[in-house]
């Protein structure tokens, strides 16, 4: 098996650490920006290798619909379909299918982040259900063409295997925050079959490293369950997956329920996250890889992030809004204090422009700058690990009170 | 004067020659790519570099509306506020003015490129004339939102000077072909005046050398008229403009009449004009630069460029549809011939599978090849013309008929 990982400094809870993979290492802490449908949208691998991306996370449910997993295997799988050499990740397509589901029908506010990268039909989103859960797997309707398919743990590894990722998903049922204890408890049950399902169809293991799921929503006593399931079920690597709760420190409690139950030497995903007080309190915790949209969704619409000493915090989430009137004159970059080439070579007046006349290479400019800022965040809170300095960073920024 | 022109061989007409210019020199022949509202669409000025662009063209009507004149100048003209430190070039604006008047009630085919980097709501482009000419200047309407503004040989210079490119052009009244020889004669009378005006407006002559430019529609005394008149006020360059007739034909005769009239010294430039056939056509009349969204807009459209090795012709425009379902499956590059970073890392099923599923990156990528074909064509021509070898290289691609 060419997977394997290895921790180098600890800082509290927090590790410093490099995951081995069959396409290079992945230095922890580590964000992974997401290129749901094979690209990151807007760039260029040139440019992900310019902002130093340690890895890329896909789409399992959107591969599968477009291109389809037959056609990204023949052309080598899903690095060399995209012309990416560094490591890659999928996941199993239960959150895109919850999101088709009990997401719709509950109206959960994450809800309208779930298709960041899609432009669903209005019609589409209808209060209707467009999938239907039982013990053998998920039955859904494609948000594209509303043609029916199926999914079950043994299809989703297959999928995964087909599409070729270093890092690959068991296959899950993502619950909403408004389900009950009981219904949360029964998609316990299943997501824990389907683990041990997507073990047993996990065939490629010198290839790709299979990470359970850790389910069971805001319940402790569900979530310690979940933890102690999966971490006896020996994947190389686990996941935190579903809903997170209904607010920031429900996130943190179920961090801090589920972590110590999970075997220490193995890396651990925490899936959807990446804010930047989240980073901070996800890695503290003992995370070690992160993915999520928001960098660069924020981008295409203009918001982007600023340092503490650019004026960055927690009230303004570390961004402002680039595309504003306000800065329309404005010769200073993005972040004075950043040295992607979008701050190197441009100022807020310029982009802002792109902006304001529609230009897509604005996107492309606030998409470089925001994956850089936080990718060079996850290399400073590395280099915090390895000095015991997490806490200090952290005051830094001004989000001490996220560390547990 | 930080403006001049060497000839350093020629080949027939054809000239192998340098402009040096304040921002650097353009190895000539050259295509420009067209940068409408400071930015080469979907292009950062990194990938720019990474395809040696010469030099970026830039529409004076698009930056006077949006962000203006005087917010380029303020942050160090054309060149610093997009982060380009090569060679700049802007219109007169009388082309875009031109194309809300008499191109829209004419119905011109043309016209439905002119604002090719637009969208211009379907409204607007009714047959109602957008402008009115007068012998002082051009009255017109903004194309963004209705409001009023006006042209002058004087205003146009003055804002191109504000811009602060490289190259500017004289303003000038740009005809249709439908217009009769009576009309194109007063029109070109304007022109001539304008012409005039122009050069006493132009005052910052150390750093922007201004073009006269040729009009005369595709009547032969007009055309010769207007040569000899733009030749005589000893403009640093100049450049064919407005109406180069209704088919192929009349654009070789056009060149055919003029170029021999103009100083032999001096750098020319072929407006709006970028097609494969038509870069050899000019050059080998002796045109020094090229610029035309052709390369650009397709690229946006998924038509792209394949050389004659790789099954281009004349009759397929040297381009394939790589959009298209039947490029779904093949892993060969957009062009295999080519060096470009799209096709080092990219197969046509990856490309087509960015534009099936609305991937921005794949407007990016095949802009870079489109870019990067045309440029080594130019290189290829420049290096034919050392070697008196144009026509063999035009047999080679299939266009020596279009050869004088």
């Amino acid at each position: 098996m060419t997977f394997s990982f290895d921790i180098h400094e600890t800082d509290g809870a927090a590790r410093r650490g490099t995951i081995h993979t069959p396409h290079g290492d992945i230095e922890t802490p580590a964000f992974t920006p997401v290129g749901t449908a094979a690209t990151v949208k807007t760039l260029t691998v040139g440019e992900l290798k310019e902002i130093n991306a340690p890895a890329v996370l896909s789409n399992t449910y959107h591969l599968y619909l477009r291109p389809g997993a037959d056609l990204v295997e023949k052309h080598g799988g899903l690095g060399k379909f995209m012309g990416w050499d560094g490591p890659t990740i999928t996941d199993s397509g239960g959150f895109q299918v919850f999101s088709l589901g009990f997401g719709l029908e509950h109206g959960v506010s994450k809800i309208s982040n779930i298709f960041p990268d899609e432009d669903v039909p209005e019609r589409r989103i209808s209060k209707k259900k467009l999938m239907k859960v039982d013990d053998e797997g998920v039955s859904f309707v494609s948000h594209l063409d509303g043609s029916k398919h199926r999914f079950t743990a043994e299809s989703s590894v297959q999928i995964q295997q087909q599409i070729g990722a270093d890092i690959i998903l068991a296959f899950d049922e993502c619950t909403s925050p408004l389900h009950d204890e009981r219904y949360t408890a029964q998609a316990l049950e299943r997501t824990h079959a389907w683990a041990q399902r997507s073990r047993e169809a996990w065939t490629n293991r010198d290839a790709q490293a299979l990470y359970g799921i850790v389910q069971g929503g805001a319940y402790r006593n569900l979530r310690e369950q979940s933890a102690k399931f999966i971490s006896d079920l020996d994947f190389p690597g686990y996941a935190i997956g579903g809903s997170l709760g209904r607010n920031k420190q429900d996130m943190y409690d179920i961090l801090d329920w589920t972590t110590p139950l999970l075997n220490q030497a193995k890396p651990r995903h925490l899936l959807g996250i990446g804010e930047i007080a989240d980073l901070f309190a996800g890695s503290a915790r003992g995370m070690d890889t992160f993915d999520c949209v928001a960098p660069t969704r924020m981008a295409r619409n203009g918001a982007v992030y600023i340092r503490p000493e650019s004026g960055g915090t927690s009230e303004n989430k570390f961004r402002l809004n680039v595309a504003a009137a306000k800065y329309k004159d404005d010769s200073d970059p993005i972040d004075p204090r950043c040295t992607c080439s979008t701050c190197n070579n441009h100022s807020r007046a310029y982009v802002r422009h792109l902006f304001n006349a529609n230009e897509m290479t604005g996107m492309t400019l606030a998409t470089i700058h925001n994956l850089h800022f936080i990718l060079t965040l996850m290399a400073d809170i590395r280099g915090a690990i390895e000095q015991q300095s997490l806490r200090q960073l952290a005051t830094e920024w001004g989000v001490e009170t996220v560390l547990p």
